[in-house]
């Protein structure tokens, strides 16, 4: 063992210990308390594993669990930043950017490379495994909003459109899922828990 | 899409959301708090991407990644149970097989057979998959007790020998991960944080 080069992997993955505090706007089913950014990306990376029947292109599985487990790594410097807050979206890119410099600098060379490469990958989104990634992104939020009788939506006057809006990201990875998800928004809109235009 | 195939897979991915309030004896770097399951869970898929090198075989990643992910889904109706709680360890097996047939009989039951098998397999610990979970399942918590000054050993009155016993668990994935915990517990030793037998 390289003792200086496992040192390096080990202050990342203490460093990383620290998603456990990112709070997310979601809540965990049951509505007791929000969930965090660590429980966001397990139940992401089981969900890719159990639900990758429906993605539209073959993807390799690895790298896409991979990929989830390590994409909200930089809200550990950046912060979560709710999906429909338009003003915390725009200087979002640059404050991710560095926190990733950052973190994923804390590896040796060749795995920060990697992750780092792995987090850009999912953010261009531009390959079948980032589409799948993004695909779990969103619908991990939306069953449990779902579950929660739609309370994330109320508590923030999300209108219908917001949701389709992002669920075009997830039709990239899922035809399936963005039409199972469409489904549950205008039920939720039907149920006064999204609102209409 | 199969509406009946899929609506057991979405029922299983909320059922599983209970890991999330699953707490376990290990705090969280920093001391804040105790972690819960699927935080535990989240972290080993991290690190058996990023520590494979240190693995005594090859393995197959994904299938580790996804063992490691759902290895104590269990727990959510049988609890955890401490590692050094000789009591609770008796009926352990068949509290835990019990709820894993009726966790894992919500999917479908390719996947039901798929994951239940992937469960037992972890539990068996006979192949380098499993070996590596393992290790990982160890080696985290490790980690995290060391980072926080051993606060959960002391806590737990835990004697040196007690960690080492695990450790031998650890060795079959990996005898660099192994050596590089027992000098953590030496070191916790002489720090006063393990008790001297």
């Amino acid at each position: 063992m390289d003792e200086e080069r496992f040192e390096r992997q080990k202050r990342f993955i203490l460093e990383v210990d620290k998603e456990k505090k990112v709070l997310r706007q979601t809540h965990i089913s049951g509505y007791e308390r929000q969930e965090d950014d660590a429980e966001h990306a397990w139940h992401m990376a089981l969900m890719t594993y159990l639900l990758k029947e429906y993605a539209n292109e073959p993807f390799d599985l690895a790298k896409t669990m991979a990929m989830t487990l390590i994409h909200d790594i930089v809200e550990i410097d950046a912060g979560d930043t709710y999906a429909y807050d338009a003003a915390a979206h725009k200087d979002k890119a640059e404050r991710e950017g560095k926190a990733a410099d950052r973190i994923f600098g804390i590896l040796p060379d060749d795995q920060r490379d990697e992750l780092k490469g792995l987090w850009m990958e999912f953010e261009a989104n531009e390959t079948p495994e980032a589409h799948f990634a993004h695909a779990m992104d969103n619908f991990q939020p939306v069953l449990l909003n779902d579950a929660n009788d739609g309370r994330d939506w109320v508590a923030h006057g999300v209108k219908r459109s917001q949701p389709s809006k992002r669920n075009e990201v997830t039709r990239l990875g899922s035809e399936d899922l963005y039409r199972y998800a469409e489904k549950l928004f205008d039920k939720n809109t039907d149920e006064g828990h999204l609102k209409q235009e």
